[in-house]
This record gives structure tokens, C-alpha cells and sequence, in this order.
């Protein structure tokens, strides 16, 4: 009988390797101690208008910002992706996958012929206003489409697309959606952005989550309420003095509180103009900073999640 | 034999009609005596961003601007499709049907979904940059599919359409194209910007011209090079001190001089930023209400030549 016997070394390690991977941490993945406090301080909406384009590139040349994702639709998406093709060395950009048109007096509809995703627009060619209204009429093949003419837009552009997100979390809205926008990231193979906290994801049926479907532990965000409540700079604060270990994530939104912005979030003061000056001047200001080194907090971007554990072995 | 007399006088006064007819001015047909000197001054590009749409309205509330056109496919035509319904009464508002989407960071595309237009756009699924760019592709059939998309979303606006005119002559700029565009003014019944100096006029064949398709006899506009010759003020002066008997329209371009502007006109300093306030400031100031009453100018809508020659007997 022929001695297998030399393969048990190597059957032992596997065994050992298949039964330690589930149980590495995102931040052994990455290379960091097990407990890490990771966070990606991440700005979206970029490509919305040029105060916000402008407001991004002060985050992330002059800020703590280390990631923020594109809007493809937009009509200043252009001038973003001119300074993502540029700088994909240096910067970390993703795509703020979008089907809502949420303001009132500046609009954009879809990548796609308008024809091809009846579902995703209104009667006046333009995306949707509302996630309900998206939940309310559209399919998710049309989603898919749409998705897959942005991604190939910003790619034919030169964008060294890092990750993928969800303006409004619309493609996150229900089961189909949030199916459509997980196989995209496999498809593309880049991380997109999920958390436990997602409703459409306890209604996946059958459709199995792996452990490249990277789900970021928690997700913060400066919702109205905080606003008009402890206001914004208790909020990131606090926050960051009471980052757990594991993967966070901040999501702001930059721009220049100037007479663009105002009339774009016209009559919307709660994601308003003002409120996005607030994230800039925070995240570029000296105290964040200080507040980052005093918790021990590592800055990761969604290029070396993608490249360390999407793409990698 | 029945004698035929009778209809003596009717024909007679018929061939008066038809004999006089043609020698009727614009002036006559609006009301005004035949040598007036009637000038629309006429704001082009509303809706292409926030900036031009409130030194529009500045122009026209505040200034002796007295008519304007919109750019349906602009990202900002929400906002100034709604003042336009607002003050359907005392403003006028036409169309500045757009097949071109000219600036570099800031796109738009068509209004019919893209594959039903697809000799418009580029590869990025935005109109061509350039008028050549347009000529060498476009074909009529997708010219007169867009422009009816436009025409139609602007109703269903609500606006008062008054009159169509061409961004950057787009439209008028082959034979074919100019027959598209002269047919969307006879389909809708209102006035197209028309004007000897079209070159593709001459080239229109058996399509013939009716005297329902208004001829503005002189056009006048800031060309880039009066910019950085005599300046825009002097240009201005000379052409209201020189103007002659006949309908007059000068074409200017209103924006307030801000940083959402500069960056939509960025490498476009003859086009830009500057020039479109000089614009705003000389047809806001006192100075040019003086030359049109100094030169007795009757200062006419498209609105008056749409409702009396156009819509009229």
C-alpha cells in the first residue's frame, strides 16, 4: 500500500488554516494586530457639484479624510473623475452607486438610456427623488443595468475604483437590490460597503454572504437629529473616543457652504449646505487629529481591503 | 352667362391684400410704425447652472433684459422651468434647444434616452463638446427626435414657450438640421431665431421659407475677440447708437461671476466667467436704458411677434 502518510503535515496545516480564517479579523487581514481600531473616514457624494468636488479634494489633501466614492450621474462627475484618474496612486475612490435625484432645482437621471431603466425614472427622465419611490417602482434588473453603465463609465474614465457604496442607501433597499449591488462588488471584485444594520439583509433567502463580502462592524453618520441636537462636533467626538476594535466607518459629506450648495440642497437645511461645511471644517481641523493618535485609531482605506482581501489569496 | 362681377371687389381687395402683405414690416404686423427700430435683448443659456439662472432673473427683473431661452437638458432647468411657469405672464421665455454639452468638468446629455439619439452623443454618453463634432455625426432624424423631447419637457413644465433658438447655432448648422428646427417653430406655432447671415439658409432647396418664419434682421452678440478689442461696454454703446429701423436682437449671456461659474467655464476664458458678469452689469446699469431712449428703441418679446404674426390672422 502506498504511504500517504507524508501528506499529513500538509493536510494538518490546511486543516488548521480552514479552521483559523473565519476567525481572523479584518485587521489580521490586513495586517494589524487582531484588536485594532480601524476606521476609513469616508466622504461621499462626490461628482454632486463642484463645491462638493472642491470640499472632497480639501478633505483628503488637507484632512484626515482617507476615502470617498463618486457619484457617476451627476454632471460634475467629470471633474472628480479627472482628479481620481490622477491621483489613483495617492487616492482612494469608490463609487457612491446612485439612482435617487433627491434635490429640488438641479437634476440628473440615469447612466443608462432612460429607455432601458424605465423603472428607475420619473416622469421627467430623472432618477427618483425618494428610496421609497425606488422601493415603490423599481426592478432589479433596471438596477443592475444602471449599476453596471455607471461602474463601466467610471472605469472608461480611468478610475482605479476602490470600492462600492450607496447613495441613500437606495441599492440597498430590498433583497433584490442589495443582490444586485453584492454580486456587482464580486463581479468587479471590490469590497462594497455593508453592515449588519442593513434590513435587506436578514431577507437574503438563500444567497450566501463569504468572507469577501467584507462587513464593515459600524457605521456612523451625522443624521439630522445629531445636527440640531449635540451638534456635530460632540458627535465625531464621541465617536472616536468610543471606537471599538474592529472595521468603522464614518461617512461624511464635503462641501463648501457657498451659493451653489445652498441652492442645490434648497429647502433640504437638514443634509444641507451648511451641515457639509461643518463635516469639512471637522475633518480637516487640527482636533480630529489629535483625537485619532490619542485613541490609537488606524486609518485603512477600502484599496487595501480590496487589494488585501477581496483580490487577495 | 352668369355674370361674375359681383366677386369683382372681393377679388380686387384680395389682390390688395396679397400685394401688400409682403411690404408689411414686423413693425406694422406687431403694431408699431414701419421704421421703428425694435430690438429684443435676449438672454441665452438660462438653466445651464445656478449662476446663470439668477443673473437671468436679475437681468430680466432688474435690468432691461426682455427675453431669455432655456437649455432643457441642463442639470439647472428644474430651477428656472419653474420661475419661468411662475411668471408665464410678464416674463418670456423660449427655448435654447441644445445639442452640444460645451465645457469640460460639467456634462449634460440628451433629453430622449441616449439610444434613441445615438448620432449626438460621445462615447461618454454626452453631447459632442463641438458644433463639428455634431455636424460630422448627427443625423436630422435624431436632431428632430431630441428637439421634440426638449419642446415637450419644457410643457410639461409649464412654461409659455415663446420662441425657439439654437445653443451655439447648433441646430441651424447643416440643411438638414435648420429644416428640423424651422419645422419644430411651425409645428409648436411660435418664431424661430432666424437671420440672413445662417449659411445653411441657402442651402435649404425646395424647402421654402413663408412669412409666418420671422426674419430678425440683425443679430448681434459679444464674439469673443470684442472682448479683448474695444470691450464690451463700447461694443454695446455703438451697436444701440447705430441701430436700424427693422427688428434687432442682441444675444448676451448672464451669469454672476462666481466660483460655481469659473469652474463651468474653466479653459473657456472668451466664453467665461468675466465676460457673462460684463454682460449682467452693462444691461442691469442706467447707462443702457439712456441708449434706448436716447435712439427711441422699441424694446419687442418674442411673445409680441409669436401672439401677433405667428398665432396671428
Amino acid at each position: 500500500m502506498k504511504s500517504y502518510f507524508y501528506l499529513l503535515p500538509i493536510l494538518f496545516s490546511a486543516f488548521i488554516l480552514n479552521a483559523q480564517t473565519p476567525s481572523h479579523t479584518i485587521a489580521e487581514k490586513l495586517g494589524y494586530p487582531a484588536n485594532s481600531k480601524l476606521l476609513i473616514i469616508h466622504a461621499d457624494d462626490a461628482g454632486v457639484s463642484h463645491s462638493e468636488n472642491i470640499a472632497t479634494i480639501k478633505g483628503l489633501e488637507e484632512g484626515v479624510v482617507n476615502s470617498a466614492s463618486i457619484m457617476v450621474p451627476c454632471p460634475w462627475f467629470p471633474e472628480i473623475a479627472a482628479y481620481a484618474k490622477k491621483h489613483a496612486d495617492s487616492a482612494d475612490f469608490g463609487l457612491h452607486l446612485t439612482v435617487t435625484s433627491e434635490w429640488k432645482d438641479y437634476k440628473w437621471g440615469p447612466s443608462a438610456s432612460k429607455n432601458e431603466v424605465k423603472s428607475l425614472i420619473d416622469p421627467n427622465g430623472y432618477f427618483y427623488h425618494l428610496v421609497d419611490s425606488v422601493k415603490m417602482h423599481g426592478n432589479a434588473k433596471d438596477v443592475e443595468k444602471e449599476l453596471d453603465n455607471q461602474i463601466q463609465k467610471a472605469l472608461s474614465y480611468g478610475i482605479d475604483v476602490t470600492h462600492f457604496d450607496a447613495h441613500m442607501g437606495a441599492v440597498m433597499s430590498t433583497p433584490e437590490f442589495l443582490k444586485a449591488y453584492i454580486k456587482k462588488g464580486r463581479e468587479y471584485k471590490v469590497p462594497v460597503l455593508l453592515n449588519s444594520k442593513i434590513e435587506a439583509l436578514s431577507e437574503l433567502g438563500d444567497f450566501e454572504l463569504t468572507e469577501k463580502d467584507v462587513m464593515v462592524d459600524s457605521v456612523y453618520q451625522a443624521y439630522p437629529e445629531v445636527y440640531t441636537s449635540k451638534g456635530m462636533e460632540i458627535f465625531y467626538e464621541e465617536i472616536l473616543n468610543d471606537l471599538q476594535p474592529g472595521l468603522s466607518c464614518i461617512l461624511i459629506h464635503l462641501a463648501v457652504n457657498n451659493e451653489e450648495m445652498m441652492a442645490v440642497t434648497k429647502e433640504h437645511p437638514m443634509w444641507g449646505s451648511q451641515w457639509r461645511q461643518d463635516d469639512l471644517d471637522f475633518f480637516t481641523g487640527e482636533k480630529v487629529k489629535k483625537l485619532i493618535a490619542d485613541n490609537n485609531i488606524i486609518l485603512v482605506t477600502w484599496k487595501e481591503i480590496r487589494d488585501k482581501i477581496v483580490r487577495g489569496e
